[in-house]
């Protein structure tokens, strides 16, 4: 998949942060004039669509800084660098909901913000699941609140945008579709 | 929705580009201890589910500098800065496709990436397509393949991942459910 490739011909770094990293590469473009591209870099991400056993989906509200507002998502979480994307849903899961999934299984990946950042999340899905007693705690500085919600609900909050957020919206519809 | 609300103490400005602007915050924490967030700030930007008389849908493949490959996407464009989003839709749609639509109306509206930037994707739906003659040109950055794709076609594309991107496969979802 190299249609319209763009050759970088010079990389500026210009943030190295705990989270992200940014870039300004200087490419040719495939008519041969040059442009400057912004590039936001991510360690990528998981998200965990997880079914109780009465047919609920597993969500948490949280603060987002970046929107300065909280909003509900399914359990997601930021790879460690080397972690394998199943090692980190499996975490995630534990540290935001207090369960832990007998059957996981992966489902897709997807780019979350390809104009501007290279952010990919690994999507999986969590069945058979059960509360894990002295869980793993949350990181220092993460608060959250469980929420188990209907499909019928959760697409209801698709549709009137009490859910907000692009992962947690396909994970209803993919839901919708099983 | 302020639950678990951090209050920013100071912000300080990192980068000012074309596409994102990068900050980071020092904030309050709901237990009273400080944190840093980094925050990518983006103007915004919408997408169309667009349907063509023959049921397909309008797709266009690009390279994405930041993924350094192309991928298939619902045509998709960055707000210009006071634009209302139902004139971006229609502009990115024309410039992206050659399409014009008789009906087009607003679906709903998502963020992409809340753990780090604040980019919302209005997403509207395009009915009643036209060809535009002498359509508006892209973007002189911009290289653009047309492809119309039917839904099922689409469907085996979002499953093993030739659809990588967020905002396309939630399209696709959503259109298989109507």
């Amino acid at each position: 998949m190299k249609k319209f490739e763009e050759k970088t011909i010079q990389t500026t770094a210009i943030f190295d942060g705990k989270i992200v990293k940014l870039q300004v590469d200087d490419v040719i473009l495939p008519n041969g004039n040059m442009a400057k591209r912004e590039i936001v870099k991510h360690p990528g991400a998981v998200a965990v669509i997880a079914i109780t056993h009465e047919g609920k989906l597993v969500m948490v509200e949280q603060y987002r800084k970046v929107l300065e507002r909280s909003i509900i998502e399914i359990p997601a979480g930021k790879l460690e660098p080397g972690e394998e994307p199943i090692v980190t849903a499996r975490r995630e899961l534990e540290e935001e909901t207090g369960y832990g999934a007998k059957e996981f299984t992966y489902l897709q990946t997807f780019a979350t913000s390809p104009g501007f950042a290279d952010e990919v999340i690994h999507l999986f899905i969590a069945k058979d699941l059960y509360k894990i007693e002295n869980k793993a705690q949350l990181d220092e500085d993460e608060f959250v609140e469980l929420l188990e919600v209907s499909l019928k609900e959760a697409q209801a909050m698709v549709a009137d945008e009490r859910i907000y957020d692009a992962k947690t919206a396909f994970a209803v519809l993919w839901l919708g579709l099983q």
